[in-house]
């Protein structure tokens, strides 16, 4: 028997990915799946891929199944895992937050984004960022905590930032980068949630592409502080029609520096050492740029590097599924790290090739 | 060390999910992968999916590597698998054929649907044809060959009659069933292959439904053998714009007997108890028919019922991923069979929820 | 200055194809659109392809405006119709009816369909079924008598209706067709309408196609009563991937007195025949199957024929747009004949071609 | 009867979609199209939306007839256009040219990008750069030729500098643009062209979003000509799931004079004044970001405008059809220009509202 798990939340997209993960996953067993809403539902009635695999049914919020946990993933809005994740914790929880609630470590700054109160600062300051590849340090540390019996805390990446952030973090990081980092990105539909509206009606996202919250993504704080870049970063997302995967183009202006004499072989030699110990985050030879295809279904992110010498500008691709690597499996990999499991178990299923 | 495999075809479609099932497979040991085309590229940057993932380059069709395998996957074009079975087998390889070369009991028949001699007509007698669920009997034989020693050859059942036979199988088999049975499937374009052109260029095949083949698919005598029904299926496939998938509606006017005092629910428990102990098919509660989304990507299939009353029709619908449990998955399960392993080793995963 | 049109529903899908066609027609200008749930907002705001093309505002469909149009095109859902039309028409304003209300000429069969009472049934008698290729004698009808001065009532066919009643009905008119007529269509996404849902979310409907309403759909008796045959229509729809596009595959078992000898390209110049005066269907030469891509966006539909010896069965399958063809254009030809104009203006355009 | 007109490459994607614009064109007559590939060959064989409406055949490029031609469009591949336009130009033939030969001012420059020899660099002097709304002054220049019984040359721009210039233009006009201009474009699958490859087979295309040409596409100079901003400009393209549209997101760092109290009001105001008088261009209300879905299928563009103060970054989004106004439309457009035609004459169709 595994580590009881329960997911809460786990009727939307990045849920029911959970859902998927957990029940193939090895060490863990998923004990009880939440949804208010839909509270006495079959899953696989609401998900018939589940047909015939799972007899789960949803659960409220309120279960106290949740608290008898040793992990619990928080698939909610955010706003709702500031009402969850102190309580489980007290109860002896560790929980593993996908929402927003917990990534941003300034509560000023969550403030001025989110519009709302953040009602349990002082978690800001143990909780690890999730985020394996850039923040190993944090996830090891409550890793520590969590083997002295500790209930810990995680505040996974969101999708935008996790592609953004694998493709500009080692150039920032090596100080050749100045000015603006421009981040443009590409999102499949699952991004834009489970909810039924105009904007995710097939004959509305099907053969259309669109830019949206252009400069005012909720995303760009994170993406920012994850660089250290506070102030630095225009990011706009586009919304085109397909299921999964996210794709973030970032262009960064090379600090003179860096730029003359620049050698992208150098530069993708420092991205190679930078992930060489990162099972999931392939950088790509150079001449290639990544496919959201290669990486959908997966925990997998792949990186490509291009120079652009009449404007000094150094143009670095991550894709990743925005459900996967995005949400729901690095979840799961923030999840093995805590509990010292090997990174990758239930997770190293690559993408369907076709 | 599990045993050696090679996928001779590789480069296709169904050869290159072969190549991912058995990279994943904790039984097998993938030794070589063949394209005559491509022999010297790299799998992984035709397939970018497996980069980071493997190293392995296609080598040509003739390569001696092959005889040294413990079992061969023919994933190439009819014809070609009877130019290379008979030597593989003569140098003691497993061979599981994808092809339909050996499928047609009657040479004859697969003469006048081929339109070209079948050279090896002995090996049809001998080997098993691959539809677990239904010829169950024949590779439990080929399998006791095979742990005595010899090399022994399955045909895998094509897609189509994948898909129609799970759907029909339990009704014709009971003897319900009078008339032609009208066979009307949907395939996703991977179905049409890997080799560019018109049909399958993105821009003809997205936004567009259309029937092809109507009434001369090669598809049509294998369900007639399947189903025992020789001339009395019109089987009329439609190509429409997704990737994996395939959908088969079987409609079969029942006979005066079983239509008098027609229950569904019979009907329903009789379909249940003959899938009871196959861990891929799911037979779904009466209300609900399948979707093909539900098993994109696996070696599950899904299949519905309905009747109507009016007409005195059972409605037996299929639904499977034309690349999954209809070709690569399925040649997988036949391979666990044939070496003795779980049924499900390396075909446990389930379909991406959403 | 053209007739004053107004379109009730108008923020429906197929009410939005007929504000574009209204909006581009030479004969007709548009004076009002209505839609209760969106009173007072921009079309242009809802629908942004109208974004500098028209100024428009949804008012609510008991807006007096309406009673001073010349023409009244109704795109609501069903019993909608029963409320507005007999008003409109007594108020002297010709109503084409897009919804089911009078499909039905049996008031117990509408009422045994959809549930409810007809309220007013003695419209059943006069109006026109506005299928022009099929009821031109009835449109002529209502042609002469508007023609006189008096407001008339056209009951447009579905959208499933109409595409397998081209493709059936030359040959079951001929008395060439013996049981049942197995009629299955698949459906682009807009035929479930614009109300979002689970149903219509982008990442459930793509890469997915999927059997609904099996042989319960409420298109089987208005195919019935197109084809005069009552009890013997065996309807399936499907749900692909794709916006606008309805392929019906219409299978029929010939008498034997015309499989006797059956020749194809006696049929084949049947229908050319049957069609000769029509400019909207084309029958495609013999070996070649209609595509809904040729017919997207237009009032176009194509035929396509083939024969299946072995089962005596004809196969006709037709494809047309069913927002087109299937609804709002198809409306329009309708009206173009009610008002004496030619039959084609404002709907002459073709489909893209790529 | 109208003027005489020939396509030459009629069977590319924009070649045929000129056909499409032509045969429904008032004042163009279409007597001849080419393809050397398909000669002999029934347009509506290759494209069934001309079924049942054009009896055309494909000729040879080289049949007299296009000599005897009032105006030809070329759409031919680059180089091909230089073998093809003298010729024509001296027998009098007004030519319209798609392709980039004659885009580029300065001869080196295109010997720079496209790696050939300009053959003709006399005729870049006198043809006209055809983007109306920005150079209507060139394309009024070759009008008056036109009507004084010149035959006369006009380049159209491509589909990236189109969308792009569209949205920057009146910015970098009127002075507002300091550093590097930095293009992100998103473009449909019919952009890749007819030729099928495996970048354009469904199954690679479908469900993958990819960056590629990263900074060396050859629309890069073009656009740079356009704004006049040499060495400036850094263009990203990427690919889609969509068959047409083209969205353009560029961000232009303002000059400090501009960036001080700017008021994106005015600026939206100054883009609404500049596109006045153009019918094919709409900016949206501030607040609203084009969508390729709304300008699919049509000559339309839409622009949208953005601020973000942070990095002080005007952001401005252009949305077209790429084989529309990005292509054959805007050639049409064109030559309605020349030929003294109303503008908008044959194009004034909207797109399909959903």
């Amino acid at each position: 028997m595994g580590y009881r798990v329960g997911v809460v939340g786990a009727a939307g997209f990045a849920g029911v990915e959970l859902v998927r993960r957990i029940i193939e996953h090895p060490s863990f067993e998923l004990s009880v799946i939440t949804s208010d809403a839909d509270a006495g539902i079959l899953l696989a009635d609401m998900y018939p891929a589940f047909a015939g695999i799972s007899d789960l049914r949803f659960s409220k919020h309120s279960t106290p199944e949740l608290k008898e946990c040793d992990l619990a993933f928080l698939a909610v809005p955010h706003t709702a895992a500031l009402a969850q994740a102190p309580a489980l914790l007290a109860a002896g929880v560790t929980v593993v937050d996908l929402s927003a609630d917990y990534r941003l470590k300034d509560p000023a700054v969550y403030e001025q984004w989110y519009g709302t109160v953040h009602t349990s600062p002082e978690l800001l300051e143990t909780c690890a960022f999730g985020l394996p590849e850039i923040t190993r340090d944090e996830l090891d540390r409550v890793a520590a905590d969590h083997a002295r019996g500790e209930a810990v805390l995680v505040a996974c990446a969101g999708c935008y930032p996790t592609a953004t952030s694998l493709a500009a973090f080692p150039a920032v990081n090596a100080g050749m980068v100045a000015g603006t980092v421009n981040v443009q990105a590409i999102s499949g539909v699952t991004g834009a949630g489970k909810k039924p509206g105009p904007r995710t009606h097939f004959c509305n996202a099907n053969e259309n592409a669109e830019a949206y919250g252009v400069g005012k993504h909720r995303h760009t704080p994170e993406i920012e502080q994850i660089l250290g870049l506070p102030g630095r970063v225009l990011f706009i997302p586009h919304l085109v029609p397909m299921n999964r995967g996210l794709l973030s183009t970032v262009t960064m202006q090379l600090t003179d520096e860096a730029a003359d004499g620049f050698d992208l072989e150098e530069t993708h030699a420092l991205y190679r050492d930078f992930y060489a110990s990162s099972p999931f985050v392939t950088v790509l030879p150079l001449g290639q740029m990544p496919k959201t295809a290669s990486v959908a279904g997966s925990n997998r992110a792949q990186v490509g590097l291009a120079y652009h010498p009449a404007t000094r500008t150094l143009v670095a691709v991550g894709a990743i599924d925005n459900l996967g690597k995005g949400a729901a499996d690095q979840a799961v990999q923030c999840a093995n790290i805590v509990f010292g499991l090997p990174e990758d178990q239930g997770l190293a299923s690559m993408a369907l090739p076709i």
